[in-house]
């Protein structure tokens, strides 16, 4: 069944960085660009389903990948990322329906409606033989290393499909599902961390993961205080509604809660890690989110080790958060298109978006696309 | 500094059952009284403080000492107890204010407000070393093993304390204080067969410990759906404002959810274990927390091979869950007080409700007793 | 790539047993037979290896297979097992070298040794993208519900392989590669009820599985006693060098070990259970990981509620004990081969040993079978 | 019963370090002395136990507490100590035979002899009555916050006692006995790390911790492989019986293992950490146990994050290690005096060896003192 399609195509320069032994993608790729293409797509693999999209969302690491730093010319991200000469369809958030499935697949049905993982793994590496899929030894990141979801039509590996016919029928089921990628995120840090009953939380960073990271904790995870660090007022003042208290950085700094049980790092500023950290109570614990390059300094060693603190790295959102969060939604439990501050009309619209990068972090928590109709494309 | 106390003494009659070879307390007691009497206190225990009595709770293995089996003619509770000569001083829940305390008691000021464990460790068996208090090997529960609470003034071993302070300035706030122990217990069912985000539950007995299972594993421990199972009506009615559905015991298994992650058995009906058993999903758990000295038949053992069903038995509400309890209800995350159904008056009517303890389970969830004024004792 | 093989093949007639709802294998199949047949392998499934088997093991799902019950005449087995009318070629355990691998192989190549897992997962539901594998709920068992490794040259799903080229050069380690998947079921059982350092243990069996569980506690998980209770008496004399004591049954129950931590059920034998639970320390934890249809009665409950003992079932093998073990035998840390007690030859000594059963129990822990040269098929 | 006892006892100079506002004892201690002097014991305090010392050990910490930084001036403890007026009786490791036992001692009777966990915690606290008695937030240490054990007579708190009586027999058991608390500290090391079959070790530092450490991580945890980065040559040496392979600081970075699991920072050089942290494994984990004063840096943070890698300290020896270590030691399976490479006779031999720390840690692991006739006081 081969078809067309038009998808959002990220191209780059590719100029490693002289003398760094073994680059990542911000020491790589320059000059970005984002435009509309019309694709077609073949034949459809046996272990994949096609999927005609309805929504798509943004994620930071998609504007990450569009915006460069002033100082170097590099893009942004840090994160898994490979540019082909043919460019790279981003996007790994979003709702679509099943348009066809390929020979071997089993478990989903055509015209059934999906959501998707966005780790795609070998389910043969250690890692994956424990459980522990989110450090799959051969990760390939969709809309990183493999095309991802923005387009009209897509093509993804089965496997990574979430069945969501359920919350199809309305606008807000609709949002909700294409949230579960980055709510599962957040679920995931709540985990490593162990938020655990009448806990104190810090989180630091008011993005989408940071918010769900502020709603779970309480609403699922039984966290007592969460106290949310956002320099972005837009976003600060969004995060209010899920939180005990909202701060500026320096605001936050000039009198932090006593006693924190969790701090969760999702603002890609280590300073705020080394500045928080004698704050800890016993037992406590830290996880890190975000990729920024950045190192960390820790001086509060002998504090660490007294109060037996913990400070783990957090990536991904496998090993159960989606169906944890699909129940919690289906039951009324859990409002999972509460992060959404706007979407904008078409692959038009998020080629715009992507093109303002800075806007979508000023302007918005959760922005996304409504694909219907995604008019012609432009190369 | 000797003082006067009125306290609510059960005697019984100590009759061993004839060929039991290591007879229970149900196996011992007969012809449980409840009396008020009047006690003078001597000098204070330096590791123990005096309370005054504001408020007290009564909980089910209050009722089991003075109830009988019909058959046997001996006392229900099959619980640790030791009735002296003298009478044993019921009551383990409670708060109360400081009137002194011992010599060697740090933690604690005369004046501070206070609520209670009802379970004395020695801090030296292996079990309290590993941090398991509630298996202490050498416990001693309050009210049953050692005087307990239901009095004007009493003595407490003073470790057993934990400040109440801030809640004690409303009715509310010490209502809560007063049900932290048996939520306490509930708490640990809910840790013990790990409750968590997406999670169906059943529970079986909505008395007040069941009843604030079904709370706590939604509003702290993520559960998304909760059924509750309770044969008396008023319980079953009361119970439904914090449950998705409940049930009398044969409505429930005419139709009982499908794939059940978690069950609490709070009833004391082992058999409805046994015929829930195969309802239960691949790595489901079930906790056992109502003594009641019935055996428990499993006839689904492949079915909890294959899919790795955990039974586990669950006591006590030590390890935590106190100031967990405290820092929830203190953020407005959890209210502790919603169990309580009805308050009686003074000594005298807490004696009086304990002479009709079915009355209590008919009528009541947790029913508290307002102490501050006595009357005369009785001898 | 068309090829001959030769594989042992077990019929029987279906005749399900009248009146039972939901009958089990032992409740359907009657009159095995044994055979060795010659099987023409057609094309390579894209996602399957060919393999020329090398060394075979025998386990008790196996001859349970082939044993009737001597009341009912139905086999004895209540594994899932689905004998179709083609027969079922039966074997679960073993080493062979690759010869050839289906387009979609990534991780395995032609011309590598390689063992087994024998859960065929799907990767999707619930359970295991919570990486809870042992349960999937669509599971198929090698040699129970697909043709297995009994034969010369078999097809096998390639996710299940796990390379030990390194193991092959010797007879020693063949034999410890044939043997993982066993002990890959002990080292869940001993995960499942969390055997830590200076525990004392009671195995219930001293077959591979039982055995394996006494070495691992103590060589890997830290036990620091294992009492072992078997009834045949080649099996608990050779029980006795992994362990601190071997007992008969009834020897064991007039002097159990007093405070037991963990007790492991392998033996098929429920009244085990119900007659030790009362010996079990605070905190005891018990697994059930023999299937055998009977019903298991706790008359201990108080005892299990005070204590807040767990039972809980295990099955499977996987969830990364092959690695851990892989990783302890190539440091010298686990003799894997240490269950063998003896080797038939080809086929034809494989499937005589399984027309005689009862043999392979009392004569034999592990029973190994050579595979290189099969001799003749039968029909 | 007042006594005459004579102990080892260091006094400094007072002086804090200008311009600091928290100082630690390493910025505030100066000039440090050690003298053995008379002391009269007093009353026996109701809750402690009189112990005539047999044998003691040198920790770390004892040499810390008497080694001065040649740049500063201070001493290098930055442990929690106090040193008051009349000086500090240090010293927290030993076993000792009890000569009487305050009013309120129930667990130990006169006669027995005993060992000591060296954390003397308030039961009160949160962490406490969450079992974490580590971290307890009123801990004192034994021997620097609270006079300790070297001394011919010592009063200790019995709750800090375990009987040894067992292994009293024998200069074996005696030694092992006096090392139960450096096994226990590294004990809680390999649990917070969660060492489990199949893993591999890097251990920096070959002191007794480290070295405990290493042997503990294989015989009882199940690592199939340890490493251990020494620079001392005697102490590289002394451990190469326990390690897969030991390795100079330089010679390791030229080539550590691949995928290391886990890392036990003992040596307390954080730069050591800052340099393996890109060889970790996913999910690998590292512990820091010595408190140095010093940063850490962590430029590997996109890997941490990747790789779900957790660093935690560590300290203390308190939640069930001493049992575990005694179950095992008891049944031979763990040689708890190995890390013994020598004894000084009497306190003046322990006095004149803590007069030449330097010499304690380049030419022993563990260094006992027998304390039986302990020689004429100098004051």
């Amino acid at each position: 069944m081969p078809m067309e399609s038009k998808v959002i195509v990220v191209r780059a320069e590719r100029a490693p960085m002289a003398g760094v032994v073994d680059p990542g993608p911000h020491q790589i790729y320059r000059q970005p660009t984002v435009t509309i293409e019309r694709r077609s797509l073949g034949a459809l693999h046996p272990d994949e389903m096609r999927v005609e999209m309805i929504c798509a969302g943004v994620c930071g690491s998609d504007t990450h990948v569009v915006q460069t730093n002033p100082e170097t010319g590099y893009i942004r991200s840090s994160a898994p990322l490979r540019i082909p000469a043919a460019g790279r369809v981003i996007g790994h958030e979003g709702v679509g329906r099943v348009l066809a499935i390929g020979e071997r697949v089993r478990h989903v049905k055509p015209g059934a409606y999906v959501t998707f993982e966005s780790i795609i793994v070998c389910h043969y590496c250690d890692a994956c033989r424990r459980g522990r899929f989110n450090q799959c030894r051969r990760a390939r990141l969709l809309g990183l290393q493999k095309d991802g979801l923005f387009g009209t039509v897509v093509d993804v590996p089965s496997l990574l499909s979430h069945d969501v016919t359920a919350l199809a029928g309305s606008e807000q089921g609709l949002r909700a599902a294409a949230c579960l990628e980055p709510a599962g995120v957040a679920y995931v840090a709540c985990q490593n961390t162990c938020v655990s009953g009448g806990d104190r939380l810090v989180i630091f960073g008011a993005g989408p993961i940071g918010l769900f990271a502020a709603m779970l904790s309480k609403m699922v995870f039984g966290a007592a205080e969460v106290h949310v660090v956002e320099p972005v007022p837009f976003r600060r003042e969004f995060a209010r509604r899920w939180s005990d208290r909202t701060y500026d950085v320096e605001e936050f700094f000039a009198a932090p809660p006593r006693a924190i049980d969790v701090v969760l790092e999702a603002s890609g500023e280590m300073s705020n890690v080394s500045r928080v950290f004698r704050r800890l109570n016993a037992n406590g614990r830290v996880a890190l989110l975000a990729r920024s390059g950045a190192a960390l300094a820790l001086d509060a060693v002998d504090h660490m080790i007294t109060n037996q603190i913990l400070l783990v790295g957090s990536r991904g959102h496998l090993g159960g958060a989606f169906a944890s969060l699909l129940s919690l939604y289906g039951n009324g439990r859990f409002p999972l298109d509460a992060v959404v501050t706007g979407a904008v009309e078409g692959l038009e619209g998020l080629r715009d978006a992507l093109r303002s990068p800075e806007q979508i972090v000023h302007e918005h928590c959760k922005l996304l696309a409504r694909l219907p109709d995604a008019g012609p494309a432009e190369r």
